[in-house]
């Protein structure tokens, strides 16, 4: 039904196409991430966590507790560490062979949290991402949004370091989202999270085709 | 012979003051460090690792190898989460309470070894560690200046990740502390660490109370 990762790789001189699934814990991105990458026949990787050093940065990031957890600026370049191992081990190897690459988090979530939600100021957090990246930004960028009565039903009791802070501080993350994808409407595409996953699924997939020119 | 961290300590309105030791592994830096914190009765810390979390990122940073050893990036921003959560936790509050701090590397070591050796923009490796540390510098950065030929006797083979790299980036290394001594010569002093060790501590003590203003 579409581009396969074979087929573009076998030309390298064209790159594959980078997309990048944003939005709250308990908004379905790892559903729709697999879905998107089926459909493209991508890779499908997320943040933080997915290199061998990156996996240990996300053990120190979301389950240090007390005296070892990392303070707000610690914990944005650590989130930016991991995101430009990241980019240089996984996604633009892949990018640069023709493969396409989905992403279950990139720069948008840094700014999200680390910026909205722990009140850092967001452009200073983007910056840290552009210094990571070395200038890399996602063709197409879906935020899955979702309200945080939603994400805090679905994603119950046991939570993470950075799930377990408040609502507060979940509502300025969603706030966060909105506002960078209302600036940047080129790249962003908002998705409403809360209908059924085929129907979210369904309309994940028609942004992605109809946003990078992908036949379906 | 100075001013003692007690005495400091009864008047909260005085912040201490705040010293920082660079130069190249083999100078003699943590000799000098603790005959530096002695004579003022300060606290005596290091980059990187001198928190719970920090201990964690220096393990990362220094004896990670082969797939899991950072890229450059991915190390000069683990360097600044190191600094951040150093600063926070630690050097903030002890200079808060009237505490002096002598610490073993800060941004100087970044920007020599981050920038300069690594090849980074030494200037966007100075913005991570200006984000880190919210705006703090130290009041006086003591350069132990020694020729890569000595410091390579002096550590001989048993080396981290980092005093493994060539002679080549030791070189860059260097020239990159001597630059930044020589655009802020009001804030860096710079000392031969190739003499004897006591001559060493004598030059370094007389830096720091003439600078300081520090009573002997």
């Amino acid at each position: 039904m579409s581009t396969r990762s074979g087929e573009a790789g076998t030309d390298p001189a064209r790159r594959g196409r980078f997309v990048a699934l944003e939005g709250p814990d308990g908004a379905g991105k790892t559903t729709q991430v697999a879905a998107v990458a089926s459909a493209l026949g991508a890779l499908v990787t997320r943040e933080p966590g997915d290199t061998a050093l990156g996996a240990q940065l996300r053990r120190l990031l979301l389950e240090s507790r007390g005296e070892a957890a990392p303070g707000r600026r610690a914990e944005a370049l650590m989130m930016a560490a991991d995101r430009a191992q990241h980019v240089e081990s996984v996604i633009e190897p892949a990018l640069a062979a023709g493969r396409h690459v989905v992403t279950d988090r990139f720069t948008g979530s840094s700014v999200a949290y680390q910026g909205y939600g722990r009140g850092l100021d967001p452009l200073e957090v983007l910056a840290l991402s552009h210094f990571a990246t070395a200038g890399l930004e996602p063709d197409l960028i879906v935020l899955l949004d979702v309200p945080v009565a939603v994400t805090a039903r679905r994603l119950g009791e046991v939570r993470d370091r950075i799930e377990a802070a408040g609502d507060g501080f979940h509502e300025r993350v969603r706030t966060g989202f909105l506002a960078q994808a209302d600036v940047d409407p080129e790249r962003w595409v908002v998705i409403d999270g809360t209908a059924a996953a085929d129907a979210v699924a369904a309309a994940v997939l028609d942004a992605v085709r109809s946003r990078l020119g992908v036949p379906s």
